[in-house]
């Protein structure tokens, strides 16, 4: 069935627990989901495993989110069809990219369009640069500076508190922009662009390697094209990878 | 010496907590508060005495809260000096008086005059009809109806929270996004890229030549790219534009 322009709606958010060491973290994140409506948790690389039998009595009855919940290698796959990834961070990063309250980023989840992907980070170290890299938007929680405190079930009840007082009032987007590529669209073209420059060495010296793809990874993230702009993009790579001379 | 009207600010909010059961919970609830600036809690009648052994270690470090809390016998002992009284529940009551969201009481606290208090229940049972009775106004935290399982520290969190977003503290983060690019360094940079792409006969048909460069100009405007990245990217066509084979 096909849906008209009034019954479209941006679809809740993905909370993506990247690296979750506790298995009672775990649960405790996905009672404070249910409490606001959250059902879709994704699971990076558990510490120990998953199903981990620690989870389920701290979900204290959010039973539905731990049985639905999915595990992935990377953050790459697990947010690969999400078109707007946040990251959570508590400090300030050397970073340039947004930084925006739970507030301002559940306000920009509703407004979509397409799937929006929240990351979080392990209990004690929080998300490392590389994970930051992958997202476009930084959220962080406005915190008293003398005591920053948060643990990881606290941080995913404000934003998905935040994302909930919004569902009554979402509306559909009033501007036709054309939704922003899932992020597999757009990793598949900065691959093609990294092969593209190992084959020139672009890439030198070594050590500055994984910065200098950081980089390129933050400013190709930047724009959230379209998938079609992502497609004129990898075309406009492969030509200019053909062979030449002719 | 007397405040002026610019300098005179609403103190901050009392946090109640009545009859609570186990002194972890007092812990986590201190701990919350502190993470937004909230610093005086009173307790009335809690279960097992105070001071609580278990209460500092759930903490985590705000022993401050939990030093300056005090103990009153009755709910009206402990609010005697606040001026509005809001009490927390999950539940609709069959009580005549005004129910609002975290975010309103926030603003009215704000608002003052005078100094509020929030009455939080025991851990099972939430508060009784007498003691609503003592507030003016209900605060219920707007949750998924069908699983509502907000512990004590996750509702003072969420109260404190809101209450931190009208105070100094609460300042959205600075974003530390670079200007812009002036056009002529980005018009650089798509000359440069147009004229690798004439050069291994992207460009075609001819007819088509001046809308493909204009959907080029739009997806590579979109990114409100830094001085910097056209930088980055001018070097990465430089180098994708050297000759290859060596």
């Amino acid at each position: 069935m096909e849906l008209n322009v009034q019954d479209r709606t941006t679809p809740p958010p993905v909370v993506v627990l990247v690296r979750p060491q506790l298995g009672e973290n775990i649960g405790k994140a996905a009672r404070a989901m249910l409490n606001f409506g959250l059902l879709e948790m994704r699971l990076v690389a558990p510490r120990d495993g998953w199903p981990n039998p620690a989870a389920g009595p701290a979900a204290s009855g959010a039973d539905v989110v731990l049985e639905q919940a999915r595990v992935y290698e990377s953050v790459a796959d697990a947010v690969a069809d999400c078109s707007q990834v946040y990251a959570t961070t508590v400090r300030k990063r050397g970073v340039t990219k947004p930084v925006v309250t739970p507030e301002v980023a559940a306000g920009e989840i509703h407004a979509g369009p397409g799937r929006s992907a929240i990351l979080f980070g392990p209990e004690r170290s929080g998300l490392e640069t590389d994970d930051v890299a992958v997202a476009r938007t930084i959220i962080t929680v406005p915190i008293n500076p003398e005591f920053g405190s948060l643990n990881l079930a606290q941080a995913v009840i404000l934003v998905a508190y935040e994302w909930s007082k919004g569902v009554a009032l979402a509306q559909p987007p009033e501007t036709e922009l054309p939704p922003v590529a899932p992020q597999g669209e757009l990793d598949g073209m900065i691959g093609q662009l990294e092969e593209m420059l190992e084959g020139v060495g672009y890439f030198f010296p070594p050590d500055r390697v994984p910065a200098t793809k950081r980089t390129l990874r933050t400013l190709l993230t930047k724009p959230g094209w379209s998938s079609q702009e992502v497609r004129t993009l990898r075309g406009v790579l492969s030509t200019l990878a053909r062979p030449r001379g002719r």
